[in-house]
This record gives structure tokens, sequence and C-alpha cells, in this order.
């Protein structure tokens, strides 16, 4: 167990439910490995949500509140570390859940859903299509989901997907510790922030937000400008380690 | 398969081998992590080994050429990764090889010693006693190996085993990726650099180097200055990308 005081007990939870994850299922190993990326990332970070990253996560409630057919993608990751986070900003945001699995099987698929609908998440069901323009059975979602959202938040995601997303003409958010990444550089709006941190500032801001300041939020919005403070605070990071 | 001219091939085929050291019972999932963390701080290196990394392998070598008794100490995701590089590490420093687990179970003892000898590691063997100053297994090692070494490189190792080891006194070598880490703050040597590259450059520095340029490399060794260093080319990383 450890204890709640510990400085790094968030992190460590995390971890944990990332392991808990893979031997549940829910987590390919590669998961664990891409979680162990993003906590470089967030030590980096902190380890808390910078001003850009609060910033970019009102301007995501923004882009979920004025979309007219908003969808959140889970992936194994993101149902192991935040099925109830999930469900609440579902809830605020009246955005849609699907399930969109990079390695996907029939299995893990039933796993994370029934793991989702445990905690309180409806997720969009039915027969996937081959509808993005990617190839196998990366290409899968739902016709009435993804496919025909016009905005979606894509925490975790892979760069192809989320290059396809975009070239179908898609507002895409995601959720990214990795400033660098090619989702990171793709997506339409990137929140360098850690998963369990982002989602509930999300949720927050879609139940506070007037639609004035979240028109705002949405025509200043200039993601070059996120990405570049995110590396200006991991910079921070490594000078203040070298005095 | 993995195309050999990927850009990226190297460290896709490590992760790939951290998966497979997963299944195969030598890699706890917590490596996994390990791994993935190991991997963005990479990613800042530019996936190289930089001048300084190279200082710091030439400067591994002396000491393991210097030592009276000389232990490599090998967890699951070193041998996972690299245990054609540990054999010829030990035949040309003539280094002892010591299995020593942060996750001690004795099935994985034995396919972890099962997938050295494979690779042509002498490995020692022999009953483990609590001889560090660690609580419960965390203190197993071996009497006439790690415990009566005075120079000990234990790569990817964890920050209260290495304290542990710089407090009984030893000359302690890592080899860890994140220059902030306890390990890397507490070793007597950080070798800021991905595993597999730094080991053929320790190997070939033991096969290479006189006595002279080694007592030299001793006399100027100064780990806060090769810290600074690998933080240096993390923050270019940074900067290059902020362009």
């Amino acid at each position: 167990m450890i204890p709640e005081d510990h400085p790094r007990y968030r992190s460590l939870m995390a971890r944990e439910r990332i392991a808990d994850g893979v031997r549940s299922g829910m987590v390919v190993i590669e998961g664990a490995s891409a979680h162990g990326r993003g906590e470089a990332f967030d030590y980096l970070l902190g380890e808390k949500s910078s001003a850009s990253a609060k910033r970019a996560e009102k301007t995501a409630a923004a882009f979920l509140l004025a979309g007219f057919r908003t969808v959140i993608s889970v992936n194994g990751n993101t149902a192991a570390l935040a099925a109830a986070e999930i469900r609440d900003l579902a809830e605020a945001s009246g955005a849609a859940v699907e399930i969109n699995l990079f390695h996907r099987t029939d299995v893990r698929m039933e796993t994370i859903t029934a793991h989702l609908k445990a905690n309180g998440v409806t997720v969009l069901e039915g027969t996937a299509e081959r509808l993005l323009p990617l190839s196998h059975d990366r290409a899968l979602c739902l016709r009435d989901g993804i496919y025909a959202a016009d905005v979606v938040l894509v925490p975790l995601e892979d760069g192809d997907r989320c290059e396809a997303l975009v070239a179908m003409g898609k507002t895409v958010i995601t959720i990214d510790l990795n400033p660098l990444s090619r989702t990171a550089q793709t997506a339409t709006l990137t929140i360098v922030d850690e998963l369990t941190r982002a989602l509930p500032n999300i949720t927050r801001a879609c139940r506070e937000q007037n639609p004035e300041t979240g028109e705002q939020l949405i025509a200043d919005h200039d993601n070059h400008r996120l990405l570049y403070a995110a590396l200006q605070t991991m910079q921070e990071t490594l000078t203040d380690a070298m005095d």
C-alpha cells in the first residue's frame, strides 16, 4: 500500500492502476511502456497542471460544449486510469463515449466495456466499420460515433489515428504529456497534462463556463502557443535541476 | 516486424524485447513502465550517446579494470535487453555477473539465469543472504558477489539499493537515462545513456584502454559535471523543438 501522504502518491497509484490493467487484460504491455513515457514527461512538468494546461482544458470544454456531435474516444490506458473521470466528463459535456483500441481484440473490447459500465459510463455500442482512412483494423469505428462526430476527445492517442481524424476535418482534442509527439503536434488542441488531472479540469469548466467565455477561448486558441509553453515548463525544470 | 531502416528501429526493438520479457516472466510490469520512462529521456537525448556519456563509459571501463573484485548486477530489464552485451562486458572487464532482482521470486531468478546462460553469460550462483542495509528481500545478495565487491556496475537500479551500495563504501557505477533520478544522483559514476549503446562502449574501452588513460579518467572524474552535461543535452533538444 502506498501511503496517501507520499509526495508521489498520485503517480504511484496511476502506475499501479496500469499494472492492474495489464493483469486484467484491459491494458496491453505496450500501454504500460507508454504510461512510463508519460510519467517521465509529467516529472518534467513538476507533476502539476501548468497555467497553459489549465487554459487548454478550458478551451477543450469550450470545443466540447460548442460541438454538434461530440465523442470521447477511450482506449485501455484511459479506461484503467480514469473510468470515473470519463463518466463525469461525458455527463457534464454531453459527449458520447466510444471505445477505440489500437490493439483491438473482442475480449479486450468486452473487458473494457464491462469496466466502464461498472463505473457508470454509458458506452456507445454497435458494429464497428472500417471508416477511418487507415489500414487494417485501425480504421474501425462506429458510424454513429467517432465517424459522425465533429469534435472528438482522444486522450493518449496514437499519431496515425490522430492525423486521420484531423484529415477528416474533425476538431481533435488530445491529452498527451509529450509535447513533441506526433499526436501532440497534429491535434487541433493539445492538453499537455496528466489524464486524471486534465479530465476533472475539463469537467469543471464544462459545468461553469458561459458561452461567451467559450467563444472567446475558441477564437483565441493557438495550439502552437500551448505546446511552446509546455516545452518551456519542462525546460525550467531542467534548469532548476542544474543549479 | 519493424523494418531495420526505420529511424527508431533500435528503440522499437528494445520496446519489443521488454514486452517479450514480460510475457516470458523475466520482466515485471513495473519494468515495462520503467522502460517507458527511460525511452522518454532517451528521446530528449536524441537517442544517441552524447560526448559526456562516452566519457562516462570510458571512465566506467577504467573503474572496472582498476577494481579488485568487480560485479555486474543484472535485473530483469537488463537481462531482457542486453544479455549478449553483458556477456561481452563481463569477458572484457573480468567482472562477475550476479542476478539481483527488486521483485524477487524463485521462478524469475530461474528464468533469468537460464536466459543469461543461453546467451553465454557465466552467472554467479549460490545462496543469497541479507547482507545489504535494506529491509526485507531487497537486502539479498551473494557474499562472494556484490557483498565482497569493491566496484559494482548496477544498470537500471533502484534508488534505495544504489544508496545502500554507496553507503557500504563501494564504487557504484550506474546506467540511468534519467539524470534526476535518485540512483543517478547517488551513484559514484552515472552513465546517462541507453543500456544497449552504453554496454558496448564500456566493453570497447575495456579492450582498448591503457592503464595511464584509465588512471587519468578516474582522477578527473566529476559525476556532477556528467549529470549537468546530460541535463544540458536534454535542454538543447527542447530548445530546438521550440524553434
